[in-house]
């Protein structure tokens, strides 16, 4: 049985008027960001500050990143309804230990600053990603390259109002999926929402990232069967080890035509650019 | 009574050899991150990833962000033992309702992306900042310079590996405290433990974070009772719309000689810059 999921729609930006380093009035457009409190079978469960693009996915997302949900089919409805900033999930049998599992997390969870460490290290080593050998779980210099591009063409949101993070799923260069939110750890969700709900297996697809390759990104990426990991930032030393002891291959500052790849070289067929010639 | 804290170091960036789009393998740094379990009372409460580099300051100021301790004097000391990844906080006298006050943090919490709406928001109406006529909680273009000079020259781990976040403390042009973490969350609440514990008033004071201003960045700035915010990054609705209920005056974009007010000028005093010859 399909999840049923509404459509909810909202202004994605919001415009002001402001003033600059030269004294002058200008008007510039910002992204939103709303409170969408969520309700699983009237149950209250958190409150997400989201951009508001995609605000079913990311509930859906949410409930499988935190575990609360074994399968999509354990799920009967997503209802968004911004005009009171709540989403209402309704399952079909319930929620076995609702409280248990919520309260683990106060534990273990790093709550307001981005983490659910406890929880998901636990699981990184049940993880089996597909062999480089695999050609789909590999990725050419020149894959890597039309990923940018399709990146850079799709980026709306950002474009007109900055301060956003985009995510996007891969398969080889071929775009899938392309979200934008206030925060990545949104972003991500959203896109594992998708995955969840259309049970698409991540074992040949490239995740996207505009922002940093922190531990739980990766560790989030390598839950959804992502081997390659590609990001506009940077890279923590925890992201780091998580994708080296899982052998995914992670990539950082791509754009345009340049990238550092930090671990898996084995997964990455390098057509390296000329150099330049010396000064 | 101060509070006893430990003085605990560990190495804040960490070595790798990368690949990079000519083909080449060349040693980089990128920051440490490492995971901070927090026990109070020998009471697990929450594990912070965290770069390190003034951990026990940021134990004392998620402890105040989180509202889980009323005073700094009801602690006694703040032990940090990078061996076991492990901060131990002794109280006084105990935290009344522990488990009241981490329970009720599951409905209301984004845990894992960011955010501690639900309690934050609640005490937002109930702050009274400085007034702008108060020359202390005003900013000029001069001092605004003055500030982003300042941070420049102490970015350290910024600069040696990228990937963190930097926060500071100003009163007017005077850099009183700068902090560098891999989460800007962390980096704010590190800031705040300093105050915490040295009685700091934020009424006369300056906050600047290289992170965007999303709403829980205001909100931890306006319970600190900092009046004007300065950001190297943008700003996202909610973050505009508390600062506009309070009467804060926020930046945005502040690098060089480049900045965006986004409201509060009635804080600014604007020397504006020449505009450049058209073209």
């Amino acid at each position: 049985m399909p999840v049923r999921l509404t459509d909810a729609r909202a202004p994605l930006t919001h415009e002001l008027d402001v003033l600059d380093e030269y004294g002058e009035r200008r008007r510039i457009a910002i992204p939103a960001e709303r409170a969408l409190t969520v309700f699983v079978d009237t149950r209250e469960l958190v409150t997400l500050m989201t951009l508001g693009a995609a605000p079913e996915l990311l509930v859906l997302g949410y409930l499988r990143n935190q575990r609360l949900v074994a399968g999509v089919d354990d799920i009967d409805s997503v209802t968004v309804d911004w005009d009171v900033e709540a989403a209402a999930v309704r399952t079909r049998r319930g929620i076995d230990d609702f409280d248990a599992k919520t309260a683990k997390r106060v534990v273990t969870t790093g709550c307001g600053q981005g983490t659910v460490f406890g929880d998901l290290m636990g699981e990184v080593d049940a993880i089996a990603l597909a062999p480089p050998a695999d050609p789909a779980a590999r990725i050419s210099q020149a894959t890597l390259y039309a990923l940018l591009d399709a990146v850079r063409a799709k980026e709306s949101t950002y474009k007109s109002a900055g301060s956003v993070h985009g995510c996007a799923l891969f398969r080889q260069g071929e775009l899938l999926m392309f979200v934008e939110d206030v925060g990545r750890h949104n972003a991500i969700d959203t896109i594992a929402g998708w995955m969840w709900m259309n049970g698409i297996d991540g074992r040949d697809k490239i995740f996207y990232t505009t922002g940093r390759l922190t531990s739980e990104m990766v560790i989030k990426s390598a839950q959804m069967g992502v081997p390659i990991v590609v990001s506009r930032s940077g890279i923590t030393q925890m992201g780091l080890e998580v994708a080296q002891r899982l052998g995914m291959c992670l990539f950082g500052r791509a754009t345009n035509r340049h990238f550092i790849c930090y671990c898996g070289f084995e997964r990455f067929d390098a057509e390296p650019e000329p150099k330049r010639a010396a000064a």
